[in-house]
């Protein structure tokens, strides 16, 4: 069964509310299919980030890695929640601009970012670039040069740790895109640079070790393995490590199986952990950073779908279509993610059968959920699938020209169309008909 | 080394040329990413679709699956060629309708079609539905009947065999979202079903058995199965099988590597064999329809990035980065798909190292293409990626906000921008503030 996170309650129709709102209304007020995100969860799963750090004995900063779902309201909430963003495209940067975000707490990252995109970040005065390479690094250089306006820098280096995470989103690990090697050198050829450049104002490092990660040993196993380095450099060049991102990638659970450490007693074991560090290591203590994405907007995520078409295969398997799927949901048939799912309108009748969710994309690949025990169900049923923040609209397609799903904010009895639903009108704006001279 | 189609040439400057134009001149006018579609190449592709057809002694059909790729100015190029179209969606039929595609020409797809679509597809008078399942049917039956309108549909049948392809994009086999199971009776009752309602007039049988299939073996087998079926029901209630529609799947390389069978030789082996069949189960001949999708468009799509970043591992990897990736192709981290590339600048320069092609993407998991041998490159080369014309821009998402790249035609020197580059400003369509009540 779900473990039903506050705000998500069963009314007197049988219908799922979420945060006092009545699921099957909301379905009818926008469509299907639906993203529901509720806004209450997404404070406190920031407040939570927050506390966590209370204890670390220095300054501490939880930056939003937006790439989870970004939209002009969810910059909003994440503004009046008073923490910091990651952007990693120019696009991103964008929609903060225009959410009037401020630039002082925005974070740029990313394994290439453009002449033109370095250039949108120093216009807007951005807090801190996370310098990916050797190209960026003399781009950021001549560019601020030429500006005579200083940038804020952290180096991404990788640590080589292993984090036990899906093979797709590992990042920690040597052989990576992203990031400064320690062991070549190249770290500590990027870290001299950067400290020799005028304009460049070295804060310190960056790290990130992979996605879904549920303990915390991997982070000080990196965290530990960069501190070697961190030494060595402060006493050969006077390195000083102000602050230390270590990243994101704290795990969340799409389905309930079992006890997950959560990221907060991670995050304090990680603290720990650090000052210890440091301590061991006779170096002062650094502010920590941490970059959660997923973790902040993953639970507060819950899609509603239409349920159409039911195909029966005697002994072998139980089909539901639904009018969405891999175009607004990849991460089942790309990273094999698992999601646990309702009737929304008939929330307290018993499953009696095991049904497999396919979407509507005309690809068998396009399946949501497989083996899951649902009521008897008819067309028309709407189907909640829980905990869909993450990752979901944020890689939404128009595969099979399905178009993007709204988006629905909702918190204390309170909804707000926060993106509204793609239709095909929206696809002609890019068209062009063909001209008279092709044959 | 790349086995190159016609229309690509290589000229005095060393660079790629695609229908005689020089694709750095294109890149520069367009901006990068660019899908470029040598139109000559999709023209030639459906003339040997339709000549492998010719000697089939009964009528026959290309019906282009546009869910590889379609734009307005794609399905006018196919109205053009005088073949039919596939549609699996409301969003592409609209985008037909839009390019003034004749509807007796349009077959609509899918295991979902909701009611909407199907009054959409009835009002625009589309020549068949391929009916998937009993809800589409009983909707299909009620709503002609409501209109007096007769619907001509096929029906998907699963003749239950195993086509060689990859996992995600089986569809031929018995355990599949698609269509109606032949052993369980459930196929037989959807064809009675349709026979005798008053306003469909069903006019055969469709099956679909997968995607990147090279011989012509599997189709063999699955129409065998297929016609103890058919004669079965001809006997038993005077079924007569007048359109026999055996889908898609034609296989196509991406990369240059080795030996193939030919669509042309498959299909006329396939043609053989029908008539083979029909002969032995003494029935008169169907006629033959086919969908080829990724084997028209795949090899005439090229696309050009621009390199930015590298990353050296020393005795590890040498990572380039271009400003694209899986939110253009997501191809080969969905279904790891290879591809093949080379400087389009310097196409005449020797390849000195083995490198690997990573996405723009914050994500570890995009990469484009691992082990290339390539000539020393630097930033603003220009990279070509070859047959990437299906399920590239077709599956294109917005991940991290990355916009969709414009498509480009060309033919004889002629150049036409079919799809406009996506901007940042487009997304700001669907956003909306948070308002004043959200705390």
């Amino acid at each position: 069964m779900s473990k039903f996170r506050d705000g998500r309650t069963v009314n007197d129709k049988g219908h799922l509310e979420i945060a006092g709102l009545d699921t099957i209304d909301l379905a009818n007020k926008y469509g299907t299919p639906l993203f529901i995100y509720n806004i209450s969860t997404v404070r406190e799963n920031i407040k939570m980030f927050k506390d966590a750090l209370k204890n670390y004995p220095k300054n501490s900063e939880v930056s939003y890695a937006s790439k989870a779902f970004s939209s002009v309201a969810m910059y909003q909430i994440i503004e009046q929640e008073d923490i910091s963003i990651d952007v990693v495209s120019g696009g991103e940067l964008y929609i903060a601009k225009q959410a009037g975000f401020p630039g002082e707490r925005i974070n740029f990252h990313g394994n290439n970012k453009s002449r033109s995109e370095l250039i949108d970040a120093l216009d807007y005065g951005i807090g801190h670039f996370i310098v990916d390479n050797f190209h960026e690094l003399d781009m950021l250089k001549a560019l601020t040069a030429e500006r005579k306006q200083t940038a804020k820098v952290l180096i991404r280096v990788t640590p080589g740790v292993d984090a036990d995470t899906h093979k797709y989103i590992l990042t920690g690990n040597v052989d990576s895109k992203f990031g400064f090697d320690l062991e070549s050198g190249q770290a500590e050829d990027a870290v001299r640079m950067a400290q020799e450049a005028e304009y460049l104002q070295l804060d310190g490092l960056h790290m990130h070790i992979g996605s879904q990660i549920f303990e915390s040993d991997s982070y000080i196993l990196a965290m530990t393995q960069i501190l070697k380095y961190v030494k060595e450099w402060h006493t050969q060049f006077g390195f000083n490590l102000s602050i230390f991102n270590i990243g994101g990638g704290f795990g969340i659970q799409h389905i309930p199986n079992g006890e997950v450490t959560s990221s907060k007693n991670q995050l304090e074991e990680i603290g720990q952990s650090l000052i210890a560090l440091f301590e061991e290591y006779d170096l002062p203590y650094p502010e920590l950073w941490i970059e959660p994405g997923r973790s902040i907007v993953g639970e507060a995520g819950t899609t509603i779908y239409d349920v159409g078409s039911q195909k029966v295969l005697p002994d072998v398997r139980h089909y539901i279509s639904v009018d969405g799927g891999m175009a607004d949901n990849i991460r089942p048939a790309f990273y094999d993610a698992e999601y646990d799912a309702k009737l929304a309108n008939r929330m307290n009748d018993k499953p009696v059968n095991t049904v497999s969710i396919a979407g509507k994309a005309c690809e068998s690949g396009d399946m949501l959920i497989w083996d899951l025990p649902l009521p008897e169900i008819k067309a028309d049923d709407k189907l909640a699938v829980f905990n869909t923040g993450d990752y979901s609209f944020a890689m939404a397609s128009n595969y099979n020209r399905l178009t993007k799903p709204a988006v629905v904010f909702v918190e204390d009895g309170k909804d707000f169309l926060a993106i509204r639903r793609e239709t095909p009108e929206d696809f002609m704006r890019f068209e062009n008909n063909l001209p008279e001279d092709f044959r």
